[in-house]
């Protein structure tokens, strides 16, 4: 019987509480399918600043290494905020966690849920219109991760610079993953760019095109960023898959986020090549509310969802967990981040229950 | 008497119909205060490419440097949507008149005005709050202009860059422009980077920390680009003026602008240190709705508004062009784009002559 390593990192505020509710579909899960799932625990973020120095131990990666997939909690609070930013919970854990499995793939799905409109910071004449998008962002790549920057003097004026670079198959690559996805669902992928202004960019969209002609079925079209920005708000319904650079992936997928209303049920994934992949939680680490048994752990759970769609491919249960989730919604459980009228306010660890009980 | 030049670059789309509006105020103006304005009109844009082959050319060029100021209508259009992005109207024109003029500052104010919440695309309970930002985009650093850019191959792997990249004196200057504008309203700056990534925005948060010494009656604090993108959303009115660089501000303005629901009412101003600028509607060329006689002039208007009060030091006549446009918004005169529920719809050339009347 296959088994299935689950590297688990819980990381701060939130973190730990919303994966013990992720523990509980797991143990479910294990029992209604026969599974072997093997789950460790591993620091991450603050608390192993706190107990190993740095935000990404050298025993994380070796724990995630040796596991099938990453499932990531949230990291970061005030305690580590006056830290250099660069060895900060947030940066100092992600991005070598990124670059170091190569997941360059970053999938952030971002759809209104009928029932909560109400919560999208849009109005009802908007969000009546529902939208469900997919954001596809390039994670390896771009001005993330080049080199070539630096803080240097020229005639005693400082200066400093970074580097925005794509090889044209980072970008190639990352393209079939969206064309693919797009494919599976309404076939309308935007790509994203700035190509009256940046030579990247303009590689950028000649590659999609190109990449493109593999897909005749899916409709291609290309907005510059700061239209996109605006669309985004305007006629959230007209999108599907998003393509975007690392960087500009960063702002947008963010901006499809807000726009739902529900950080606290948005997913991500971020993948190699080879499956190998880590699921998190969109909403971050919220302190404030840090163990009140308030925050959301649907985020989490749907990240699992993602885990055994992508690394595990076990397409069915992911499309059970899915379900369940929407079911639990649609009978108005919720906790209070997403609470409304005549909704049944339960807590992170009773929407656990709720959930496993359903499945 | 002291002569005020002024070039007039009509350019395409509705740009020509809403500067016949922009004709009359400066006429009304002219006469009202007994003032000695010259207007001279210049091709840029699509009508430029037409007729001299280039959106900028020579003519125009010479004609802004023997004004004082220049008032450009909007450029674009699909006649010339084939052409590589580098010679198309807008990046054609605009650019390279920022960098000539050294267009270092832009300004960029986004306000809900009261009486037209409904048509912002976010919902009553945050537009009801109100909001009146500013955002201060630096124009002519950055990845915008680097020279650091091209496409080559290494080991016959194509690739693209660009090099993002700021002097420590450009970053300050832009800043005591936003200090010093957050010093005139409510004394709230927000600045805007990706320090958690980017050393350029290393230097920018530390750079604008310290100009903001200078300033200690304003309330600095700074946002990672992806948050503001949210925070801006949620939570408008929580914004006062907004500073960032030339790429990060080009999404974020743009991201203000479409939050008011009323492109058409957005004036926009970028200077040099010398207070020679130009000025410009935000909204665009909409050549869909060219020659319709529906365009909203308002923008337009508001721009000479903002050009007597950066170029001319006219203050009091900025003002009163302002309050003149408020006090007829409120009065109910509006053209198609904001029209409302027992509204008095009016025409480009009614809202004209009303404001013109009114002054
Ligand atoms: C923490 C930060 C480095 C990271 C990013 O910019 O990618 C985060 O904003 C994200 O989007 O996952
Ligand atoms: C046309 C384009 C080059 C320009 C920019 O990116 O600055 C425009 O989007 C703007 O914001 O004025």
């Amino acid at each position: 019987k296959r088994k299935y390593k689950i590297a688990v990192l819980p990381g701060d505020g939130i973190g730990p509480e919303i994966m013990r509710e992720g523990y509980k579909i797991l143990n479910v899960l294990q029992k209604n399918f026969c599974m072997n799932i093997e789950t460790k625990e591993y620091d991450v973020g603050g608390i192993a600043i706190d107990r190993h120095g740095i935000a990404l131990p050298e025993s994380t990666l070796r724990g995630c290494e040796n596991s099938h997939a990453i499932l990531f909690g949230a990291v970061g609070g005030p305690k580590w905020e006056n830290l250099s930013s660069y060895l900060q919970p947030e940066r100092g854990a992600l991005l070598p966690l990124r670059k170091y499995f190569n997941l360059f793939a970053n999938l952030r799905p971002a759809r209104l849920y009928s029932g909560i409109e109400n919560l999208s910071p849009l109005r009802f004449e908007i969000v009546s219109r529902g939208f469900n998008v997919l954001c596809v962002r390039e994670l390896i790549g771009g001005i993330y991760f080049n080199k070539r920057k630096g803080t240097k003097y020229v005639n005693s004026k400082k200066y400093s610079f970074d580097t925005e670079m794509y090889y044209q198959f980072e970008i190639e690559r990352i393209a079939h993953i969206a064309f693919k996805l797009a494919l599976s669902r309404k076939r309308n992928l935007v790509s994203i760019d700035k190509a009256n202004v940046l030579e990247t960019s303009v590689l950028w969209r000649e590659t999609v095109n190109t990449v493109s002609l593999e897909y005749p079925e899916v409709n291609l079209s290309h907005l510059y960023v700061d239209n996109a920005t605006m669309q985004l708000i305007k006629n959230p319904d007209k999108f599907d898959v998003i393509l975007c650079s690392n960087l500009f992936g960063d702002i947008i997928s963010d901006e499809c986020a807000i726009i739902t209303g529900s950080l606290g049920l948005l997913p991500s994934a971020s993948l190699n090549e080879a499956g190998f992949g880590l699921y998190e939680p969109a909403g971050g680490s919220a302190p404030d509310i840090k163990g009140k048994n308030i925050a959301n752990p649907i985020a989490l759970i749907l990240s699992i969802g993602m885990l055994f769609r992508y690394s595990f491919q076990l397409i069915e249960i992911s499309n059970i967990i899915e379900s369940v989730v929407y079911e639990v919604l649609r009978l108005g459980y919720r906790t209070k981040d997403i609470l409304q009228k005549n909704n049944n306010l339960v807590s992170t660890s009773e929407m656990g229950d709720v959930i496993s009980k359903f499945l």
